[in-house]
């Protein structure tokens, strides 16, 4: 008979997930209830308060979807794409890869603003696509590039994408909870986030948030959503804000037990408070990397503090360090991904992971690892 | 301050979610650990392992889909089928429907063959679709229609489709772990399940199956899958078994260690006993519901023993019933979908939901209600 799994307990400094508050997890295990019992729609309407706070916004449409972050990256561009159309991508890293994979399996043309990996977006080239291309109507791009941990100055971004009338699609997954990302100030039209990095939550839901213009686009599409698990005129009869909710799919309802719990540490630290957090740790990774020898890969003023790149110095096998790190030390950081596969490290201090103390045992352990 | 969310303690009788197994409850409540971590990797192979128990598969293609099953519906629909073919789609119920809804998203003609809901699929008719439209290649049809109860002999059709060189899709959602489902012995070549129904785990993840001759099929597509995110040629870099797993998107970690250990439970009771089990309870519960005059929808040997529909007493406000069961009870069944609306109400006996002492509770609390 096989034995039940129990997880050896790591502290999570990759590029998620970070490690799960206590609270949360403790949540998670509550007994499920119907994902149309009245009670659990009341903790949906909680769910999407507490979504508006985080995200900064107003907006009506805000909820969760429930799958990862790829699904909340999938939901916006089915919905926000019609075949035959013309999208601005930005492509910084993987996730910019990404969105530019699923434009073209939409039927539409991507125009690719492409940067190199571990950079800020370039604004003037992306207002040269725009320009060059006057039938866009929607843009995309990264606000932090988990491949990289390289921040991207989106207000900026989407204040030019209105100058030509374009909507914009803001991947908020690494920023979320973790740097100021203001959805309404900035006037981002429609973003997606994932539970697993700063808010201190497991994988499995993406936070999501669409104004209303956006909706009134959406519901303007000459063609229909390709995907039916992802058509928000669909998703929106469970979702909205009718008195009626009406099935759609299953809830995965314990993973909202989680992400409730999490909102709520959020909404008791204050979000200014979990900004700042993250702000003066990342610093103090910097410090302490840089003191040992290993540098920042990413200049200061693009550099996420949540999410540090440091490149692997010469003659070391990067993997190695990684295993020893996991195997002796319990700690867990990320390798790079596509071009920078081999060549960097990416640390996280993400949600509940950053903390002083988690800073101070992984120097100390890379210190021993790289000395032997 | 907004506080914690705690919920009622149901009696979740409804079509599913069913009642979650104290065990899977705890095992999700364990701390989180990477997507990549070489113990979460075991894990997996573990899940698969345990998922091609339950499947009664040999198939090397069974996995869990991060989401619920409708994404697991859609998992299998947007890799089977192309623009420009058709597709046989069963529809005795909302699943079906749903079915072919996706179809036609996916640029495809649906040719329904339609029955009356309550009823098992016709196999003539299906086998009349078949031989009426030569160039299909895939079907799909419903084994246990959630909206209804009626169970479908999809062995005889899978048959008949090989007969005619077609693909079978099954929708074995409402099904697997509660009547007896040989996904290699019946030749079924690709399913889709949840994890809310007979498997005794919260809802979220969708186990699927494919084998050889479907994984063929996807490889010699003419055309893109187009879903990124449940594209099975990127999905399985993941959750396939090459020595090297590469990242498609973060699974979601806790809700899988749920998923092991109902899966242990399954292994432990053994499947024939489970199966045994919602049998022996699902003809009790008819018993004694005909014994206070509620007697089942659906006739018997297209019955399905883990989900009863009945039909409502004329006079009686239904969802008046249903609201007293819940609030004065903590008993939730299901009312009626689509054309069964206001008709029925459907009761559910699934996984650890299905024993003998939730019978007793629920026909006493209707009783009580019913004669008041």
């Amino acid at each position: 008979m096989r034995n039940s799994f129990i997880p050896p307990e790591r502290i999570l400094m990759g590029p998620g997930p970070s490690n799960v508050h206590p609270r949360v997890l403790e949540a998670m295990a509550r007994s499920t209830i119907g994902h149309l019992d009245p009670k659990f729609i009341e903790l949906m309407d909680d769910i999407k308060s507490l979504l508006k706070y985080v995200f900064r916004t107003e907006n009506e449409v805000t909820f969760a979807v429930s799958g990862p972050g790829s699904v909340g990256m999938e939901t916006c561009l089915v919905n926000l794409v019609e075949p035959g159309s013309k999208v601005v991508v930005c492509i910084n890293g993987v996730f910019g890869e990404r969105m530019k994979s699923i434009v073209e399996r939409c039927g539409a043309a991507p125009i690719a603003v492409e940067d190199e990996w571990g950079k800020a977006i370039d604004i003037q080239k992306f207002e040269n696509a725009l320009d060059a291309n006057p039938d866009v109507k929607v843009t995309a791009f990264v606000h932090a590039e988990t491949s990289t941990g390289a921040k991207s100055d989106i207000k900026t971004l989407a204040e030019i994408a209105h100058k030509y009338d374009c909507l914009t699609i803001a991947d908020t997954v690494t920023s979320l909870g973790g740097i100021p990302l203001l959805i309404d100030e900035w006037n981002i039209d429609a973003s997606y986030s994932g539970t697993q990095k700063c808010l201190s939550c497991p994988p499995g839901l993406s936070p999501v948030t669409f104004n209303d213009r956006t909706v009134e686009f959406i519901k303007n599409r000459k063609t229909q959503v390709q995907s039916w698990f992802m058509d928000l005129n669909l998703v929106l009869g469970y979702w909205g804000s009718g008195a009626k909710r009406t099935y759609h799919h299953t809830a995965p309802v314990n993973a909202l037990y989680g992400l409730h719990e999490a909102l709520l540490l959020v909404k008791e630290e204050g979000i200014e408070n979990a900004w700042d957090r993250h702000k003066r740790n990342g610093k103090l990774l910097v410090k302490e990397l840089e003191s040992i020898g290993l540098p920042p890969m990413v200049k200061e003023d693009e550099r996420l503090p949540e999410l540090t790149s440091i490149s692997v110095p010469a003659g070391i096998n990067e993997a190695e360090v990684r295993a020893k790190l996991l195997n002796e030390y319990n700690i867990e950081i990320g390798a790079g991904l596509g071009t920078l596969a081999g060549k960097v490290w990416r640390i996280g201090l993400m949600g509940y992971t950053s903390k002083e103390e988690n800073i101070t045992t992984l120097v100390n352990a890379l210190k021993n690892i790289l000395n032997n």
